[in-house]
């Protein structure tokens, strides 16, 4: 699992870079250079940040700054120029959620083995295209249970307002599928208020409740005002539909209009049909529908 | 204040820097460099370490981490050379505990402007010489009050225990001083354990119990948890004496031979002598005594 959480990263950390490299900023190939560095161990660097107020999906600001303390020395090794290191540098450097995309690949990448095991109903996948969400689950494999997608509810950036928000829309709720975000919020009581969803100190009841409809508790991701309980793992289709509980997302909030980009960040729910689906199917699978 | 504070930053860093400079690492020179970027305002670089679990005494992995975003750029700017630039991203990069240097210049930049304020009865320095615990206070000037330093009790490194530790020695104080370290706990959980005074969600009592000796909350600095409240600054020697309430210091225990260097890490209490005396003498400046 390491060894493909680590290809995850290199592979992401080049898309994200080699993005702004074709465009503006840089030249030389980070695929080879992550290659060269062994790749970066990300299960510690999670665990980390979750002792640095990160939940991983609004609040990346601990994981980014360490990430690039694993990462200047060996850019300085190989850079072009130092016009070229410089500028990367202070592109990394100026956006606390870089490391987003790196935990979404991580997310991917820890979730796909999962997919195909039979009598397991526990869900591999959530996403969302700005019209359905959709939830795979390990039993049923590749197949998408949907549902209408909800609006979040939050907070709106200075000019914006719930008229320009786009209902639920993106790939990273991967990020609450492996147990953080939304579930690791006890971790991050500063990001509770970022996204409009009360005072920080009811962190701990959104991870209390997702930890009712999750199979564990990861005990190499832990949350220290918890007295470093693990963040709960693993959703499970039939303690969802169970408890009624569905899982919380903290999520960017998008504009309706393509190209004016994040005009919030709020907490969305994931809709029940999808899960009621999903256990009516797992249930097939077992002959017992 | 904000240029007392920068200035600090720019000779902590610079002496910090330089010395290895001098023996291995580095020839370029930082202060001119920290120069060139306008300094680096330190006052809302702790507010965020505080949102991620620094409390700036005995963690400082976020607050290096984000000073190092602040440097790399700067520092790729001016390398003289790749090897030269590795070397010191990598030096940078290899210690969480970079900050605490910055922490202390800036612990004393932010006191020493409230030495020989008439009828103050509030602490302008604490510190440790291995022997004696001494204290300054406001109305009386430059003038120490001292007593026996006790024994820091803590966690011991491996191989290491009780009968390798000298008594409490060192000028970082100066960070619980202004309502950093032992002060801030509730910010940092994780570092209750790290210092052995118990479970991490037992952080809160420390930085309550200190509130009852300072004069007021800072509203700059302020902790999650605990819904945003500022950390507990300005230690009154007054409340000090009338509460019986000892000022908590999260320590590093040195080995008591020197070169040894440090051994574990623990909780200290000053020495309640120290204010007694002070509150004496303060009350002789108020005509009272």
């Amino acid at each position: 699992m390491t060894d493909v959480v680590g290809i995850a990263t290199m592979f992401a950390l080049d898309l994200r870079l080699s993005y702004f490299g074709k465009h503006t900023l840089f030249r030389w190939p980070f695929g080879p250079l992550l290659r060269k560095t062994g790749g970066i161990p990300l299960k510690p660097l999670i665990a980390r940040g979750l002792t640095m107020g990160d939940e991983m999906h609004q609040r990346n600001v601990a994981c980014s700054s360490l990430l690039m303390r694993q990462l200047a020395p060996a850019l300085a090794q190989t850079a072009g120029s130092s016009e070229e290191l410089t500028a990367c540098l202070a592109f990394i450097a100026g956006n606390d959620q870089f490391f987003l995309n790196v935990a979404m690949a991580m997310g991917k990448a820890l979730t796909d083995p999962a997919r195909d095991i039979a009598a397991s109903s526990v869900v591999t996948a959530m996403s969302r295209n700005g019209t359905d969400f959709g939830i795979r689950v390990a039993a049923t494999g590749d197949r998408w249970f949907t549902a209408p997608v909800e609006m979040p509810a939050g907070i709106y950036f200075p000019g914006f307002s719930e008229r320009d928000a786009n209902p639920d829309i993106g790939d990273s709720a991967i990020v609450e599928t492996v147990g953080l975000g939304g579930f690791a919020m006890a971790a991050a009581p500063a990001v509770v208020g970022y996204v409009g969803a009360g005072r920080a100190s009811q962190a701990a009841a959104f991870t209390r409740a997702m930890s009712e409809i999750t199979v564990g508790a990861n005990p190499a991701w832990t949350i220290p005002a918890m007295d470093f309980a693990g963040v709960p793992t693993g959703i499970d289709v039939r303690l969802v539909v169970e408890t009624g509980v569905a899982p919380t997302i903290n999520t960017g909030i998008a504009h309706r209009e393509p190209g004016v980009g994040q005009v919030g960040a709020g907490v969305v729910k994931a809709p029940l049909k999808c899960f009621e689906d999903a256990l009516i199917a797992f249930a097939g699978t077992m002959g017992v529908a």
